[in-house]
């Protein structure tokens, strides 16, 4: 029978522009009283400390609590709904997600974090110095933090992915019944990204954590495309 | 740090109208080899056995792959969207969600299952049986898989709680800077669903899944309503 256990990684510590999150984040779960990383592990990196280590930091004016807004429409493809200083935005990436996915918490006062220009790139590059460093294959999502439209909340989404599947494709295989099951496309990414939130918390300064007994069968070449709808498929863009 | 292991429940075999599901449900985590249930584990349950213990079952004309759409409309107070055979509702709980809830998966040829009247209800009463019969406090949620209007892939989200919060707020607490957060509500009940499902699988008969380690804080008295975000407050019903 599966079984899954995650926990946080400790002592990742802040992350400053150009810090090499593969090696910190191998250190980190060196140190770990889980023992090591093993093949098949997912690690979930949340977007804050992927954002900083690639500097896509954004000097804003500390005294204006709305001075990224401008930031959110330069960092959006559109606007997709706006109400008082709510702004929903696509991304370049394709997101739709408050403020472009911009935010100013666990940032320092007077900086705004962007997200990464390419999380599957940036998930790849983890995933490349864990293999080179410690001979184990793991997948690697890069997490955010996004509201849903109809649904009090947020839970945590996958924003890139390396080496683990977005979206696993059950259609067409039997259900318990014998019949032939619709649609079941289940979001594995997603999923795992919310796991893995639940163990690092918010406020207390954990932003990786391991998951450990993922469905082999979940680990193959991927990127968040798989997730993303597209707008033509799309009932309430 | 935080550690949470999640796994399924085998051995509940095919749930019928009038079973007990906290009885069904404490005799099979009895003989589980992961041992007896404790306070502050999270027992997740699938909608589908819920709504077959509590005879929510309604006969469809099996020759007839569209029989069970005036269900849909019955089972909602509105429908949202509608595209070709895809009808997207609000149900008369205020889920918006494909098909009323209605689906046909893993329920015989020639029947459809509805959600349940009130799965809070259905969740308190698993609750009480699984402390009556251990004497053991334990979060219970009644999960069902909802798609996303933007995002590709399904997740599992929760219809009904007990004992454990539907949203966390982290409004006001400081983050790992010192800085005030601004908005972090999580909707835990969601996230810990979305991790049951990932060791139960969509097509191997395993519907309850147990979840230890949880946030002690999370355990509280709790209602769905707290994920379901009011009409007023939502830009894109």
């Amino acid at each position: 029978m599966a079984r899954m256990t995650a926990w946080g990684v400790e002592g990742i510590g802040e992350i400053k522009p150009g810090d090499q999150l593969g090696d910190v984040i191998v250190e980190a779960c060196s140190a770990e009283p889980n023992g090591p990383l093993c093949d098949n592990d997912v690690l979930i990196v949340t977007q804050k400390i992927v954002s900083k280590a690639e500097g896509r930091l954004v000097a804003i004016d500390p005294d204006d609590p709305l001075s990224h807004k401008g930031l959110v429409e330069q960092e959006a493809r559109r606007v997709v709904r706006r109400r008082g200083d709510l702004i929903i935005t696509e991304t370049k990436h394709g997101f739709i997600c408050a403020n472009s996915g911009i935010d100013l918490s666990n940032v320092e006062r007077g900086w705004a974090a962007l997200l990464p220009l390419d999380s599957d790139r940036s998930a790849r590059r983890i995933r490349d110095i864990v293999r080179a460093r410690l001979g184990v294959n793991v997948g690697i999502i890069v997490s955010d933090t996004f509201g849903r439209p109809w649904r009090k909340g947020l839970t945590d989404v996958a924003i890139g992915v390396a080496g683990i599947a977005g979206v696993v494709d059950l259609r067409g295989t039997e259900d318990a019944l014998g019949r032939m099951m619709q649609v079941t496309e289940v979001a594995v990414a997603d999923e795992l990204a919310s796991m893995g939130e639940l163990v690092m918390g918010k406020s207390d300064g954990v932003p990786v954590s391991v998951i450990r007994g993922a469905d082999p069968s979940w680990f193959r070449d991927s990127s968040v495309d798989e997730l993303i709808r597209p707008a033509a498929e799309d009932l309430f863009r």
